[in-house]
């Protein structure tokens, strides 16, 4: 093939080729076939009404783990108490913890839903989008930098951690107690990423324009 | 100071250095101060005195989350399901990626307790050993070994999992169902490795002797 | 001190912490004290006056090579032919290399900036995401996954890049001089994924809140 | 094939996949199919003798260099110097590190011949455990951790040793001669971790049970 | 196959294979065929004779851009202004940078077009080497190691720079321009290496003699 | 500050700054202050004497282990039987995979001393310039192409190594006997490269020109 035959087709094949709007990027949920969601016990109903509720839909995590309910149910149970339960550290903290540690495994699901968190709880869109893309290029004070620094290097290289590390939280004023929780968020969201990306865990489109 | 004086300094100090026997390995279970043990509720009263009868001990793990009863029990539930409850994978095998995950992630406690229970499922304490070491050192049929590289690649780099990874999995006689539940044991050890690296989690001694 | 003490200290930690606005996220525009902006050349001067009636804002990167007109200048040509001049890559094409690149190098500037241009150029916000979060959750044609993969990879390892990878971009349509382009694209935000992050140049806030 | 017929055709598949007992697992001792072995000098004659009288076995590393006998002697040699000669270091911290760098370079064959004899020589399985797993959890005091973390960083990254890592060690009381047989011991065992993993060469199993 | 037969076809592979002389190490100039050089410009034009007559050859990378006016006068104008131009770094230190950074990312071009600059500027050809094979390895002053350890990061990890980096280059005696100026001279080679490994441009032979 | 006067500072410090001359670039040969040279046995004064005879001088590894007469008799008899005792693999091979794991090791002084002899047995100077830079630029025929593919993943990541990598050795042509020989090769080199990185070992400056 001449150059520029080679030219015309290529040129042809860029012009022929736009992206599929992705109209369904949330569809199919994950990339399992999986069973028919169970009958949603009545605790369960009454927690995916609230979502509807409050949030006006139903996350995408919770519809594929209603495939089973003690799965669903334990999931439920442990996020509740970690990211919405009483801690040392406010909510947004915990999903900051979560976004960052999401953005060091790179988790399309997770960054989405909790990059959205993030946007809502701090009333500032470009804090949400500094978690997703580099948290150390955010304007932090030394707590909330302390605590990231630790999330990202738990999340990279646990094997590293060592009493030193805790005695960087501690001198930037946490206290033992809210020591278990930032770990317990980090230990909870690299969970989650990787049951995201080994089924390739698709958002609610929703949570790409809240909180904008 | 001269190399002679510098060498028998040196010598000296070889001498004077053993490593202090470690007779309390295990003490304290974490390197954080919580507050006390929680009363334990019922539920969890019988299943610490169900450890014990059925183990002679309960594991360390149980002990660290006991100060909050709302976390210890979210844990236990999950951990209950997703090790013991029914699924297309043996007990075994589960165990295999618990260790498998632990070791790309060097986490201790996990390491000890659960390549004491590979040796205890499978009657093979090398395949324990192998799966602490390097899994791919093990003689493995091609549906574990497939099992096993999922895991460890879900582990090390969650963002490269794609359908391709899930397709080898299928071909290795694995079920969508199947490939949900080797997903939540990645996940699960991938957040228990953490929480144990951020506290400096102690095993049991107990379980460095099992099975051998 | 006591644990209740403690405890009391890291709540009211927890309060008093709130993330200071970011009203002036992009202010300074770069973290080094450089000489006053160089007088501009008429060239300058119109292509400055150009990005305000276009975009409505002069993007913050030619404000920081301003200070040196000689620099100015050689940047925007070299951006201006490789972004904006004939090609076998189409201009969306060429942003989806820029931010799959910047996420690769996790460049808070070029991920800002360059996100927002593919937002525009494809009329899909979720496309941008899914460049900045991980290339690999888009739902692409072979053509643009193929260039993609390469980009990510020349930008990781380039010293493992070789002809087979040059054929995988041939297999997938492209001319060898499509495949230069690519080539020059990921290395220009190679380049400028490092002036940016080696000055924490900050993107002009208008870009977070474009195409949404 | 619906999903109850998959579901039954992977327990089924669970069910029959049982681990093959590894009753070989150490044959044959390399994955090599190299000349039998060379008539033994005298003095390796000499050597396996006292092997087997004092450990009752002959090391495979040592059937596996008998095809030649140069070689076989060579690596004697330099090994029965290093592990066994005079030196500042105790046999005991020789085999501390040769573990620890075995462990960075997950070799099967090092870390279970070797962890046996850190169990032995120090009288502490639990000890075996730690550097097999994660040398950072043991609780060493300050110089052999010192020597550790100088032996896993020149594993690691021997590019970036330093006068500042030699600095360290000096710090920590080791005089040159013994930086020297440190270096010399992380040298000799990421030589031995390369061939016995080149090779998949298999320890004697006996080591897996001794000194537990 | 036996194993003498084995051996003696092992042997004769052995010595039937010479690497075949590199007589044309350097054709084609990349590995791409892209059309033939553009008309040069008369300022282009002149430049090539310039470097005719100063060097005795025209630079390949010079060559390889020559297929497009426009890329090879952008360019030549960012090369020039930034390894050329004023600055508060000497020729021999922005060639030191180049050296490397190409170091880092293992580019066969750069590290021998430019490794002979530093031999040639420096006067000391053990320097050229230095920068080619570990930076570390040179007895440099305070102030060219930490332009070093910079450029090395910058190139390696430019997600994890941060004011910390910024200080060390001033505490070494750097002005805010002059770390302008490195990270400028970083980027533009990780630019050039990566189109350089991208299209396996080829050095011209005669860099490899200059200068020992 | 003003600018001006820290620029008039950042210019002279540039002048000021001027590479020392490496006049002693391998004085002292290693950064460790060790015994005197032991007294050398006839069998290594008569080695040494080769050297000086063959070489017109003596390396500097042997000089560093001369300081104690066990250690340098065992390496002079491991280094003589891998390097230049009959193999399958020709000498110009052996150093082929020296420079190709030196380089992966960034090894001063292995890079230079036996890229010197790459250049001296191939009697092609870039051929050994592609080895320390990266083996992938050379144009090597299959077989050396797998054998250095070989050697440096077996550098990198020796835990992967399986029956297929030995597979990929046999298929360029490689006996059994080969891949011991390769795998020694590689080992030998990942021991030398570390204790000349924790020793800081300096080459002989003559190796720098030899065979240009």
């Amino acid at each position: 093939m001449g150059r520029s035959a080679a030219a015309a087709k290529s040129k042809a094949a860029a012009k022929a080729t736009k992206v599929v709007p992705p109209a369904a990027d949330d569809q199919p949920v994950i990339a399992l076939d999986l069973a028919s969601p169970a009958q949603l016990s009545p605790a369960m109903q009454a927690y995916f009404q609230k979502c509807q509720d409050k949030l006006g839909f139903v996350p995408n995590v919770l519809a594929a783990y209603a495939f089973d309910s003690a799965k669903l149910e334990a999931f439920v149970a442990m996020y509740n108490d970690l990211m919405l339960g009483p801690s040392g550290l406010s909510k947004l903290e915990r999903e900051m913890i979560a976004v960052a540690v999401s953005s060091q495994n790179r988790c399309y699901y997770c960054l989405t839903a909790h990059g959205a968190a993030v946007r809502q709880y701090s009333g500032q869109p470009i804090l949400g989008e500094q978690m997703v893309m580099n948290y150390r290029a955010a304007r932090l004070d030394k707590r909330q930098r302390a605590m990231l620094d630790f999330a990202v290097k738990l999340t990279a290289e646990p094997w590293a951690i060592e009493e030193a590390d805790r005695n960087a939280l501690r001198s930037a004023g946490f206290s033992d107690r809210d020591i278990w929780d930032i770990a317990a968020v980090v230990g909870f969201f690299n969970m989650s990423n990787r049951v995201a990306s080994a089924t390739d865990m698709r958002p609610n489109q929703v949570y790409h324009g809240m909180a904008r």
